[in-house]
């Protein structure tokens, strides 16, 4: 008997590009399968990654350091990979994680200048090892998304970044999806939901193949 | 003209081993010579560190994993840095710090065995090269440490560890006191308040005098 584990499935994209419609939508389709999914995000997640989420996207804390919110990020993380994801996964659930460790490349990187091998280095020890077998990134040029992205509520303390900011993390996102091509699925999110949500399903597919296996 | 800055002293040592009765003695002190000083602490000492403290010594935080307590206290470190200890120093002022990066070393090192070499690489980068001019040590024995801080209120989340933790904090810091000892002075913190006050400002006394060179 072949060891069986639950399926790791991210959701990275920037501001405006559609995540939680897309969320909505994988939802429904992965339970509908009879599969028990544990959906979750970063930061937060735990309680003590939902309280560094509550400092670190708080538009009052002007001066967060760029190394501040890198640590901050990880620690969110470490504690959402030993508390949920991994004992999730060995139990045989799915999980479907809001925004994951790409993100920290993408907007700690690219869009704060963080190195990429201190953000390496980080994830070797406080990612535990895992990696999600799938990763869907919602692509989007960015003035399109700023423009989907104002129509919301008050804007959280990246939010408030400029546009450059913003370009630096598309560029990050879509190297990495460049660099790691089987992990990573780019979906143009300029389409209709519908037509996201398809695209998101098809790249699953081989998930549910190797599932039922 | 030499280039002037301020002198930077971190206080260490266990529970009940006097640090805050210490602190007001040293500050009397200090300012008593004329000196602007910065008196903060770890964690804390700024507003995402204090949010961070309040997260991290949560009494009914019973999870909370040892890398997501190491991330957490850089976190606030890299932000105490750069809010205010590197300003203040630079501004001549002197910074008296509860507990700095050698706690971490002490308590997530040796106390919840995270590698010493994974703590060295976070503090090469969160700490931008600060280091103490001088680290005051507070050494006593645990079990006459607990007696003394079993009258206080409730325990934090790392007070209420076992007292084989408390042991492997306290080799810790006397390894470190060892390895280091141009900037450590280890003082019996065993002795009545006066003596241990009468030890530490012996200690201070060369910053003083390089500070009127």
């Amino acid at each position: 008997m072949t060891e069986r584990r639950g399926r790791f499935i991210s959701l990275e994209g920037g501001e405006g590009a559609g995540k939680s419609t897309l969320l909505a939508g994988l939802r429904t389709h992965i339970v509908g399968q009879g599969i028990e999914l544990v959906q979750t995000r970063e930061p937060g997640g735990t309680p003590v990654g939902e309280a560094v989420r509550a400092i670190v996207l708080d538009p009052r804390e002007r001066g967060v350091a760029a190394e501040t919110e890198l640590l901050l990020m990880f620690a969110s993380r470490a504690q959402l990979v030993r508390e949920v994801i991994a004992p999730a996964l060995a139990a045989g659930r799915w999980v479907l994680c809001d925004r994951y460790v790409d993100a920290s490349y993408a907007y700690q990187g690219g869009g704060r200048g963080q190195p990429f091998a201190r953000i390496a280095e980080l994830e070797r020890w406080a990612c535990a090892g895992l990696v999600p077998d799938l990763t869907l990134l919602l692509d989007l040029p960015v003035a399109m998304g700023r423009t989907r992205a104002a129509g919301r509520g008050e804007a959280d303390r990246i939010e408030t970044e400029a546009d450059a900011f913003f370009e630096r993390v598309r560029e990050s996102y879509r190297a990495r999806a460049a660099a790691e091509p089987a992990r990573f699925r780019l979906i143009d999110a300029g389409q209709p939901p519908q037509a996201v949500l398809s695209a998101a399903i098809a790249a699953l597919a081989p998930l549910f193949a190797d599932n039922a296996a």
